[in-house]
């Protein structure tokens, strides 16, 4: 017997919007608002909101314009349930039962495929309202409000989601791009300014990657985007998000692939993170991970001296440090499961055996290699570690 | 200020296969092994079995016939933990215990996005492996053996999966295509009649709405495939399982919109599984959803007589009920819960605010309207009784 196979080949369109505000929740600001009519729905629709505890200590007044706006929208929509606050930060990806407590809400507010989730808070909050918005009834919109540097131009805006399992990162999690996301600026004037500086190396990042231009604004402006000036921190996470969006859809949205070519100075920042035990954040470890395949890039000719002085600059100014004792730590040793070198099999694991580095090959544009000197390693770290 | 929105735009591409085989485990078929070495890797591949515990007791040479395979074949595969067997039928989906046991394997194991997490049972435990596999990494490769005829014609080849929660069904899920699925008929060989029957009235339905000659196929062949005739249940399968991957396909495969074509006679049977406890199985159900929708477009004067004859003959013969108790309970009042015509609103509900049927037209087409004659499906629930 012999049957032919079937073969199934479909393409699936996803589009959504990146708005930019400030006073989302002001009575005469009709963002929400407009953004819930697309979807040509005649009744009101229900709406359930999720708010990051730190943005809600920051924001006393929140809680009230939240009520007072879907008050003032009634035609439109009719708040599901309480406005529920959850723990922010790193710490509420690993509570099955914070996961739990929003299934909950789901199924005892009947918020349906027609109803909006909505989540307010950092990149970790929103990871995780994200990804049980994508999984109850097989996907209910969602709605992004994000409210430190980082999220509003990176993690976000983007398709992904997930929480902690196994004391794993993203150990769960899918592709589920949002309904939209909402970024008002006004929520970055109370974050620490560690948050504040954090995302900007994510464009740091893109800009030396992929935009010559968006790096020299970056490096003009360094002193200011450090000294919180609003409009020179507005206009990077537009363009930051711009080319986030743009990688996102011109690239493999979903991973399905294992090339990672937004991850510019991620490998051994991962690594920092967790060797640090999450003391160095994101953004920080980032902004040395820069640093460090910088001078690697420099170390093997394929910058210029003058190139690499210009980017440890921009880092510098900004704030951020160059060097942690935690690179050092059996640095020689790459097979240490607790030397930074290590953090390249485990990016290797993690690509699915075939490592794939970027790094520069002038400022705006990156270059991708498959292999790694293990002693040039080790002199950009010295180096680091004597600016 | 204004700062001008961003719009995301991109499609993301999805494809698999579906085969057909029999003895998927013995030495010399190479099936599995060349749909593993599609993927280009080098190493051998690491592969994880779940089996649904009613193909287990009525197959027990297979957990041998898998190791014996996957040892065969060492250059290519690699058994990752234990063949874990697990309860088959709708209650695996009911167990959250399950879904954690499965994550924990994944987490044991090492088990990442280039493993291969296979399941292997009815459309139960493959809704369940499937929900798992797409969540654990945010997608791990998944493989679906199914072993019913509703899941090798419908359920197992499409893109949905989930699990209960809530005492709802399928109230945690969401959209991820297989990796591939390989449609092994022997396993046919020991289902209950019931469930061999059950999966005909899918083919029937797509039959009805798409595809007069496939119809007229399973006219001619109902005697024997009520009497379980292998050949002609092959090529059933094989050709509803092509008409339903072409709907996905040139359809809304993610569901984004809100219409339901393929769901001709589901809006009673969803209701009738309902109101009997589960007694009554999804296919019964739906051939008698079948029967009710095409008497009402005869009674609408969408098909003739004769037309109407032909489809109550074929659903005879292959062994089907006409009519069940529960159909005239409250029969007349649409607006108790406990009636079958409640299933009208709940269907409403369910597609967002706006009702579409699907009825016939003709024999292989059909016609989507947007309300029905609650007098008029009276009358055809009593023509139903009569029969
Ligand atoms: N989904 C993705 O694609 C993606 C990409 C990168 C990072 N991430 C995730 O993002 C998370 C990091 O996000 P983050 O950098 O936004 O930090 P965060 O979410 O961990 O928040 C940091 C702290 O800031 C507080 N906070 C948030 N907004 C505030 C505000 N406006 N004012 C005062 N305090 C505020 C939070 O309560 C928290 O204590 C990580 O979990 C990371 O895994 C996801
Ligand atoms: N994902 C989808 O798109 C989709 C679509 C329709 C239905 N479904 C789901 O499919 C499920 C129904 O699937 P089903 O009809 O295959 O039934 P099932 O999975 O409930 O299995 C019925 C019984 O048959 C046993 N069984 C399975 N294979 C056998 C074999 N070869 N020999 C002997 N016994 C065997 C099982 O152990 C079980 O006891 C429901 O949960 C339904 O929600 C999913
Ligand atoms: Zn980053
Ligand atoms: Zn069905």
């Amino acid at each position: 017997m012999h049957i032919p196979s079937l073969k199934q080949q479909f393409q699936v369109a996803f589009s959504y919007d990146v708005h930019f505000t400030e006073g989302l929740f002001n009575a005469d600001n009709t963002l929400i608002r407009d953004v819930l009519k697309q979807d040509g729905g005649a009744e009101p629709r229900k709406i359930f909101f999720v708010v990051d505890d730190g943005v809600a200590a920051q924001h006393p007044q929140l809680m009230g314009a939240i009520t007072s706006y879907v008050a003032a929208h009634a035609d439109v929509m009719q708040l599901s349930g309480p406005i529920t606050v959850i723990p922010g930060g790193e710490q509420c990806k690993n509570e099955p039962a914070l996961v739990q407590q929003l299934l909950d809400a789901v199924n005892t507010y009947h918020i349906d495929r027609h109803s909006y989730f909505v989540g307010i808070g950092g990149g970790a909050v929103l990871d995780l309202v994200g990804y049980v918005a994508s999984v109850a009834h097989r996907g209910i919109r969602h709605i992004r409000i994000p409210t430190t540097v980082l999220s509003q131009n990176d993690s976000g805006i983007g398709v992904k989601n997930s929480v902690n399992a196994f004391g794993k990162k993203n150990f769960l999690g899918n592709f589920a791009p949002p309904y939209a996301v909402l970024n008002d600026f006004e929520f970055l004037l109370t974050l620490e300014d560690r948050d504040w500086r954090g995302g900007i190396a994510e464009a740091l990042k893109v800009s030396l990657i992929k935009d010559a231009k968006f790096f020299a604004f970056i490096q003009y402006n360094a002193a200011k985007l450090a000294a919180r000036d609003m409009p020179a921190m507005q206009y990077l996470i537009h363009r930051c998000a711009e080319m986030h969006l743009q990688h996102i859809a011109g690239g493999d949205p979903f991973e399905q692939g294992s090339s990672r070519p937004l991850d510019f100075g991620h490998w051994s920042a991962h690594k920092l993170e967790q060797l640090s035990n999450y003391r160095i954040r994101h953004g920080e470890a980032v902004a040395i991970g820069i640093a460090l395949d910088s001078v690697y890039s420099h170390l093997q000719g394929r910058i210029t001296e003058a190139e690499l002085d210009q980017i440890i600059s921009v880092i510098r100014t900004l704030g951020f440090a160059l060097y942690e004792p935690e690179m050092s730590v059996h640095l020689a040793d790459a097979a240490h499961p607790q030397s930074m070198q290590h953090g390249l099999q485990e990016f290797r694991e993690h690509l699915g055996g075939k490592l794939t580095i970027m790094l520069l090959e002038k400022i705006g544009r990156g270059v991708e290699v498959h292999e790694m000197d293990g002693q040039l390693v080790e002199e950009a770290v010295r180096k680091l570690q004597q600016y």
